[in-house]
């Protein structure tokens, strides 16, 4: 069953969020403070069974000077690729170094990025919430940011990210943050529109708000969140973008990624998934996403 | 608590089904290609404890020539007797023999006829649906028309068909194929409104057919339902109907049976039971139905 | 899957229920004190549509004098047929005049009582509780064996009990406080073994108890419950009785059944149901039913 | 998630109650025959471990002349004090003697009403409601009334009435009784609104009334509940009024309670918790009952 | 939480199952039957984005001369590469042409079967069991033999088959009816112990046996099943075997598990997963699994 | 019912739980570098409504010299009283200022500790696991710890503790960790017997360990928890204490108290509760704790 609008009426929906004036100085000197610290990115070869890619256990410095790290997989002894820089959703890591292996296997630099703290637990949603400095998706998305300097470093010039859930939400982040992107996935965003989302969606994590506000209900955690809104990163966002939802989506509740959506500023697509949850287009989606950055990043001329 | 939208907008409602141009001729050439086979009608008496009723273990050609069974059930040694002729819910079968005795005792005959293939299982609402042609409910369908012909076959000149849930929407389907039935009674029916169903139906059957376009993104299964849906049978049915639905509904939306109500072309009534669930109005939709069915089939001069 | 233990265990299985000395002489002056006001039967004539069965609207004085009331079902015309007292369901009623007709059909005087008080609501199960001479059953197992007493003042000289839940264990209870029935078929019985329920079983009604006691820490229910247990009841029977139980039961736990099983005083049988729920055998069930009765109400010479 | 209209249409919602006709010669009638019998208020002193407060049991006639309990706790050796009068939630009871001690330590007499029969159990929102004569909360309305004539009959001119869920409605409906009530704190009240109440709320035990109407589909509940709607004393009510509501509250609708407050007559506010389920605003609602009742009770001149 | 016995009992745990007399001679002749009709092995090279890998859209002649279809993915321009053979989960289908490529990159020929009618539907548990010919899964595990031979017949020498759940349980079932297998991997296998299984899980696939035999209370399933349990085929297996399970599996009972595992004739190993529910070791059995076929196919001399 | 062994087989159960041999090593030092750093607790008065007890906002320094917060709860202008310090809920906090009163009332220093850092939150129960030196209850016991100092710095000479969940798992600890305690109330105590406890509790917060534990299959947490098991505190505990379970719990396996209790080393009871859930005894083991608490602090000559 559908979880939130229908079709027609998230065509009109427009986010009641309001970005603050203090956005924009808010993450450049977020940024600049972590650019202050030297990235030092290292990429150690591993060793794997795979005989048709090269895979590298990359780490860079993030947010604090925080060890970030990633796996990065090229086709076997190439250099100087394209780059796919990809997160993962909410409580994941970034998986094993023998799967996920499409990108790398279609000839890109794929880089998938594992967020900080996170393996299998839960709560992230409200750590460091009571203040804009301290909340912990300050260090996630600088880290991402950190991620797509990183994969430069390594050689690659053009830079598209992706990612589906949390992932999208970061990508969306990044796309906001960083402006030479080459190209944007999202696949049902979560962190976008934070203050519908807790009003109509009924699952966590989502509700690990609605949990701590009812829990401090004279604070105002929307305050703090609307430094790290979906919809403010794509109000600034210049990269040409690829959606996509599910409308029957209990997890991230459709409305807050058109929310997203329609205050993305660059070129933007959004592929409609009528009967699909969460998973939105699954490999549909990929589909596209495979499509869209060999236009634009292989077969450019 | 409502399960869908409220009275009033029930009234309001109307379904965006529409009948594809061939559904007559789908129709016409279905039940003509299961006619040109014998309908072969066999009544084999049973024994049972029963003193004041004839049970009948009735078989006929059904869909494709396959066996088609029934009980008939009618007052000792009664015979010629108008007929009543009953569809069972989704997943279920005909029941014992003896049970279900009101029909029969009340002096009709009461074919109550079980459903192919169905007996506790689960999946039937996307067997076959990659083409019309090979769609479940299109041999089920056509054994419920198949049915009707085979209790004129065994002597009852006027007929009347009901049932509830999924044999709610086969009483549908066979008030929209066969021109001269007495009258209808169909209690929550099943298989309206199928874009409508899926959109606000979270529970199982309907939802066998979300699932299935979850997994099967790229496949247009509305295609094939609109050769099935109840709203479509409704617009070419001309006797009397009588539909109950229950608005606290959670396995068949209201509104899908209201989509059917508004769009049945012969003389209606819908007795609306703001409380109940799929229940509907229970005992008291089967004394609506006695009466309804005693002044059409035993009082007619 | 398995509610309780499985088949072997629940062979040795022996309750724990122990009666209490003055269990007799409680139901004695109960009985007695009931039996003081007159039975007062009355059987008024409802005018339905059957046509091979007449029903009645019987009723009587019960515990205290208050007016029970029952369907009384008879072939049409008949009179002083052995009779089959059926008790119905947790929060349930007697039911609709029309429906229900198989034991009359099949040659039997069938009444059908009504337990007090109960249409739709719930908390039953600890009404009164506080005193074994205030709670509920204790006025709903009086009024069933006075039930037996009516359909006897109608005429009937044998009598057989049935029920199946609420309905069973009111049949175990009438099954030991009435010497001379003929026969009990009890399916699924609720009502036995209580401290083994609460112990087993997780759903409602049985859970009644359970949150009453959390609340009550200090009360003892179970004191007043041991003049209400089936247990209890089935160690005074001498009937032959045919018990059914299915061992996916999560509303009445299987060992709870065979508790009064294994006590039961008189011939016995039970029917084993490997994969049902609390619908035991269903249908057949009804079958066994019927057979047994008919052995030892219709056939005896 | 929003269990119900979101904040600006709830400022809109009008409830469509109406009033009966003879509310008010129901309310002057019943209340009239209660007072006919003598209050007969004792106040035992409790023995506990508590320095700084007396505790006694508090007995007098409620309705029908039988007793009803209370704890009255006041500052150690204080006499006369302006009263707090509480009512608990639904199946609940008075609660411990040496626990809920703020109103006593703030300089309260604070009397504990418990609600007649209702430790632990369930079903009493049906219990008589076939007729306004024997509604459970016929007599339960009429206990809170003579309860605020008890403390009053103890020395307190002063009185306030509060209380959360099912204490709201019951304070709501004094409110709406007695005249003169200094103040009113009503946090999540039920028991109002009963209509919209069982159309949008999907848990007990508002839903022991959709139960109910479900099994007995020709009752007409409503015409009951038209005299013990929360809407209908609101109405009524002269005494100043701290409403409070959570958003989230999937037991009580938030529109029932805005249903309330919108029909309430004497001054009112209402703290809105966006975030909150039934729990309202918690111990922040203490808060603000605390220093409205100080104002009305201590604090005059 | 444990979803089963705990360890130690696994260990000692004996599935009760007892294989037919002539359950060789059913599948010799069922798989005699279908290597009658002539394999007819086709490859059609996909046109993917990937630049390491070649894929094939394989399709042969499975039960009945149906054809069943099947990804095949070799290292770019490889041929005669030993081979990987999966299959996949209860209602899944064979994915994406461009997703799972680890095997492939590995330098295996990796087939991926599709399950034939399965794609997000369900009721395949009980299609045709009314007898041991027409059961579903007899189609299915012969066109799992089947595909092992087409991969043959491309030209890959040694062969391992593989597949989680119930992917898993045709894997056990093609190790019992292929004879010369170089390995089988076997992860939280479905489809083993039937009688074990509907006795301890509450959860589909499994429940749609559980709900089928409760319909049909008469019927007997379990024989048709013992030509199809896992247990059976372990028996007969000769290759070596690596299984995995995880204690807190709510789908796959892990005593189901053992019970094929401790039947199983060939080398055999399992890896225990005490807090992994059906995921069982994920990517942790997928190294154990690249680690063995790599041992057993690529490393031989 | 019973979610856990019967009240039998928890007599006889034993935590299988061992003690690492540096346990006590590891507390020393860790409390050393704890006192190492001044307590430096401050008392500020709060402004309450309430007549009959002062109330203070007390902070001191806890782990890492990080101000942990309490409120402290007194009768009016009494010092130097004997003090019950008492630790929340998991996710809970220090509560209202006003509420919780009954310590105070009854003539203790009442000191209620805020854990750090959790208002509301979730994932405490992983944080830090990786390693026993940053795990969060390291902190949080040592915080507690440090409490028991505080009130002592206040004036306050015999201390008792007391709590229930997660508090009553604090108190546990401090019982092991400070020799020369009043007496111990622990009702329902969380934090104990990790093993057993992740393997029959299937409800958070125990299954964060497990969905942790599934996230990172090579892990090896319980080397981390060994070190903060309420069973080895238990074992170094002299106080006498007080237990209190509920055999219905289902967030506290009742096994894991009794492992606990089996273990606890100094003077000790436990109460029991058959038919309770997580609330144990509620009022009734405050009072337990009542009368045990002032015969030990207030009695004595």
């Amino acid at each position: 069953m559908l979880t939130d609008l229908g079709l027609e009426a998230l065509w009109e929906y427009r986010s009641s969020y309001v970005r603050p004036d203090d956005f924009d100085s808010f993450w450049d000197s977020t940024l600049a403070e972590a650019r202050a610290i030297d990235l030092d990115v290292e990429a150690v070869p591993v060793d794997t069974p795979l005989t048709t890619l090269d895979v590298y256990d990359v780490s860079f410095a993030g947010f604090g000077g925080d060890r970030i790290h990633a796996w990065l997989r090229t086709p076997k002894g190439q250099q100087g690729l394209p780059a796919v820089v990809q997160y993962h959703g909410y409580g994941g890591n970034r998986g094993s170094a023998v799967e996920n292996l499409t990108w790398a296997s279609a000839g890109f630099a794929h880089l998938q990025v594992e967020v900080r703290e996170q393996r299998g637990g839960a709560g992230f949603m409200t750590r460091g919430i009571a203040d804009r400095s301290t909340y912990f998706y300050r260090r996630v998305f600088t880290d991402a940011v950190r991620a797509v300097e990183a994969v430069r470093a390594l050689g690659s010039a053009g830079v598209a990210v992706i990612g589906n859930s949390q992932g999208g939400g970061i990508a969306l982040a990044v796309a906001g943050l960083v402006p030479d992107l080459a190209a944007v996935h999202t696949q049902a965003p979560f962190l976008c529109d934070f203050r519908r989302a807790v009003n109509v969606c009924g699952r966590p994590p989502f509700t690990e708000l609605t949990t701590y506000v009812a829990e401090n209900r004279r604070s105002d955690i929307f305050s703090t969140l609307s430094y790290f809104d979906g919809v403010g990163f794509a109000a600034r966002a210049t990269a040409p973008a690829w959606f996509s939802v599910g409308l029957m989506d209990d997890i991230v509740p459709p409305s807050t990624v058109f929310g997203a959506y329609h205050a993305y500023a660059g070129p933007k697509e959004i592929a409609v998934w009528e009967h699909s949850a969460h998973e939105a287009g699954g490999s549909d989606d990929l589909d596209i996403a495979l499509e869209a950055f060999r236009s634009r990043l292989l077969e450019k001329p």
